[in-house]
């Protein structure tokens, strides 16, 4: 077995990324990307510091919005005023929401134009049509770290676990794309490891650490773990359980250091991408 | 092996149908479906006129719109026109389109809340998002079928032969919504047989008279044939071969009395729904 590192990954798009923002910039176009942040969730904040962190390495403003206990109006007032606001190209909504506020349903209100991490239910629905949109980038991940690593897909097995509108969903749409078999799999799935032997590609997104086994491993089989478990001692876990898997497994994605780095990345590129947009159609 | 009877199941659906249409009517609200046909096809005009009979029998206004040979402009037009009238509550846009015009794109133009078939993106993204929508109605139709005739899906495989935007990806959406674990098959599929071979389900949306033989069908499945082929003479041939199949099949839709009555069924409840929606929003 061997690991596809998502940091290299990462790190040939960071080259990429910056050059195109460095290219808007000479162009008078500061690449501005804003996360509204709806939630005081420890995690999130972590994350989201660095994204920022990230993205001024590369050249790209980002914009913290954090909202305080806010209610479902006052996060759709932001989308719509970020949406609204020329200096901004990409916007991002955090999750957690408040209770009873679904992304899809606030998703709504980003510009298509700035939805580079495909939170509105239009976006997916280009994705799904096959017209041209951003994918929820940590979907968009799971493909790129397949097309670097020259993993077939054409004719092959994917099987993805879960069926989240940001994961499970989009990748499933993106590998069918790619003219993959795909099947999609969830917490009704009868024999799961069965299931998920048929894969070429199996693509674990369902968010409990450890569950994805070398019993639902076919030998030789690409494993993308999406999963990013938080343990007790502050670190993070897949889920796939890496130990049992890694001898099984032909490529696995370690966590960290696998799909995370490149979502990251993503939506960086996707801010210089909807960016570049704004200059195309003035 | 016993057919599912889709004409039966449009009668019942024709009766709640047209209550639906007569307590709008008494309303004074007359429930208004346009229907745009951008083609000469005979098939096409063949169908779209027994839509209509069908509509006025329910009570429920058609417009048939015919564009002689118009360009994408001029279609986008019409449905923006469309959009824009009161008096129309559900718009469909036939096929073929002309060259280099494809129904993604202009159905785009479809108000969303008049979107009856669901041919703008925006309405497969909420499907996708599992928000509420109109799913396209040859989609919609197969999950009526299966529901009507108590089909358990919840944790049974289903397997969607076809990857179109107007069948194949709305109706594995459904039947995921549903808790089917669902695998999508197409051209590139390896050894389809065997693939379908897994299926509890088996939808068949590809378009090829008679592809499905029995060797794609395990014992006792329930098959839903999407096909509508035409033969030479006239007549209309299904996906499945229906003669093959229908021993090993634990129930089957024919072609023609399967799938397609309750299409045109659906497409009228959702104008339907649609014309009470204006109700709501009045």
């Amino acid at each position: 077995m061997s690991d596809i590192d998502g940091r290299a990954v990462a790190k040939a798009l960071r080259e990429e990324v910056g050059e195109a923002a460095e290219k808007l910039r000479s162009e008078g176009v500061t690449p501005t990307l804003a996360v509204v942040v709806p939630t005081d969730d420890e995690g999130t904040a972590w994350y989201v510091r660095s994204i920022a962190k990230t993205a001024s390495k590369v050249g790209i403003d980002c914009r913290i919005e954090h909202l305080k206990d806010p209610g479902r109006g006052e996060i759709v007032a932001k989308l719509q005023e970020l949406s609204a606001d020329p200096a901004v190209h990409g916007i991002i909504c955090q999750t957690p929401l408040p209770e009873g506020v679904t992304l899809s349903e606030v998703g709504g209100y980003i510009d298509p134009y700035k939805d580079i991490d495909g939170a509105n239910p239009h976006s997916l629905g280009r994705l799904a049509a096959g017209l041209r949109t951003w994918a929820p980038a940590t979907s968009a991940a799971v493909l790129e770290l397949l097309k670097r690593e020259d993993i077939e897909l054409r004719g092959t097995r994917a099987v993805v676990v879960g069926r989240s509108t940001v994961v499970g969903k989009p990748a499933a749409l993106l590998l069918l794309a790619e003219s993959a078999t795909v099947t999609v799999c969830h917490s009704r799935t009868k024999d799961l490891a069965a299931v998920c032997r048929e894969a070429d590609v199996l693509v674990a997104a369902v968010g409990r650490a450890g569950m994805i086994g070398a019993d639902f491993v076919k030998r030789g089989a690409t494993v993308i773990d999406v999963g990013t478990n938080p343990t007790e001692d502050g670190g993070l876990v897949g889920d796939v359980d890496y130990d049992a898997v890694s001898p099984k497994a032909g490529r696995l994605t370690p966590v960290p250091g696998g799909v995370g780095p490149v979502t990251t990345m993503l939506l960086l590129r996707h801010t210089t991408e909807a960016a570049a947009l704004t200059q195309t159609h003035a």
